[in-house]
């Protein structure tokens, strides 16, 4: 009867700590659509929005960090249950730099309002960002539902964002070399499509937790390595080439 | 006695942990170190040495992890014990993203090795990361101390760090427009100042956990924001203005 007792308090501290993660990812969800369409529509004020909403996902991630160390403190979960808490930790954590990148890039509207615009440059990037959050989405669902073909799915579309990425990176280069007027507003364009591709590397580690949840392994360097600028010559000489 | 026996058994086992933290800062050091020396001397064997140990520093995250998790499972902490215990996990996964931030580091010199030398950039850079890796050794001996006094001394100088990114980026905002073929060399500079200050923040993040520990309370928004690019219009403007 203990036994079952103790299960089922650990159980319900488990479901309201995930209901909890559940609220902190779609604030985030929702600062990576609303960054990207301040960006296209050089909205400040949502920019601003934006900027002040990171700060209830920050305190989301302290007041999940707490539920666990009291949830550990009180139930002294082990194995299986030992695990799925610490990756509460994980998860949180990855949230709240998706939603840092998120603030960085509603900054960044701000910024770029005040110089012309780069052809459709902002569009893409919320393109980009949209399929982000996307993957977002299905990568939390897969963690409450413990989907592990899900994750993988997830997992595999980031390098649909890694390409979007490389295309972009060679397309900013283009255009600060046809017009040097077009090379401050590329250096800060050119940032945010990293940043946003580095929110799917953020994803894709959500993803491998619910791989490791479910199989009891981290996937074996499944991982697409998202920038190829830095390794393949043809994309980092751009067209400077 | 059974007390004074589970708490001695918590110490050893905690003492263990951090020989683990501090084994992996020491190669994350290192890693910073050799990182921006192959960067400036254009050595690409030592860029792939670092690129080869990242490996390590992973694996030893990993290490470090399972051993907190079995500390958790096995000797139940709370209180301030816990606290200690899950700091640890903060730590190591700051050193492993300071510890990707230098592999990127270290990629990047092949590609750059293949362009034309940008004046002292590589100097300049190199400088910037050795402040960090000095940061990096203040503040994992703040750690370990609990040594609240050096770990703020740590989180001041991180405001060198973003006034040494600030003025590499309005430099090579300049060298981009004096001279389109600096356009994509410079490209790349800027990404490794950017992430040479990103490594700062992490710094900073583990000091943020010395004085949490020490005081229980995370400082008060006291951490120096890093990259005003975003923000003032005098360096978004750059050389443009």
């Amino acid at each position: 009867m203990q036994d079952t007792h103790i299960q089922s308090a650990f159980d319900r501290d488990l479901e309201g700590i995930q209901a909890s993660i559940m609220k902190m990812g779609g604030l985030v969800e929702e600062a990576i659509l609303d960054a990207a369409q301040s960006l296209e529509t050089r909205d400040e004020e949502l920019a601003e929005t934006v900027r002040r909403r990171d700060k209830v996902i920050d305190a989301l991630e302290e007041q999940i960090n707490e539920e666990v160390a009291r949830v550990i403190a009180l139930r002294a979960p082990t194995a299986v249950d030992l695990r799925i808490v610490l990756s509460v930790l994980k998860v949180s954590g990855n949230l709240e730099r998706i939603g840092d990148y998120a603030k960085n890039m509603a900054k960044r509207t701000t910024v770029l309002s005040s110089m012309a615009p780069v052809h459709d440059a902002a569009a893409a990037l919320r393109r980009m960002a949209r399929e982000v959050e996307r993957m977002l989405k299905d990568a939390l669902d897969a963690y409450i539902q413990r989907d592990a073909g899900l994750a993988r799915d997830v997992m595999e579309r980031d390098r649909d964002i890694d390409q979007m990425y490389n295309a972009l990176f060679r397309e900013y280069l283009t255009f600060m070399m046809e017009d040097p007027r077009n090379i401050t507003p590329c250096m800060h364009l050119h940032f945010i499509a990293k940043n946003t591709e580095r929110m799917g590397d953020h994803v894709t580690s959500i993803a491998e937790q619910v791989i490791y949840l479910v199989t009891g392994e981290m996937p074996e360097d499944t991982r697409p390595k998202g920038d190829q600028t830095s390794v393949n010559p043809d994309l980092s000489q751009g067209a400077a080439s």
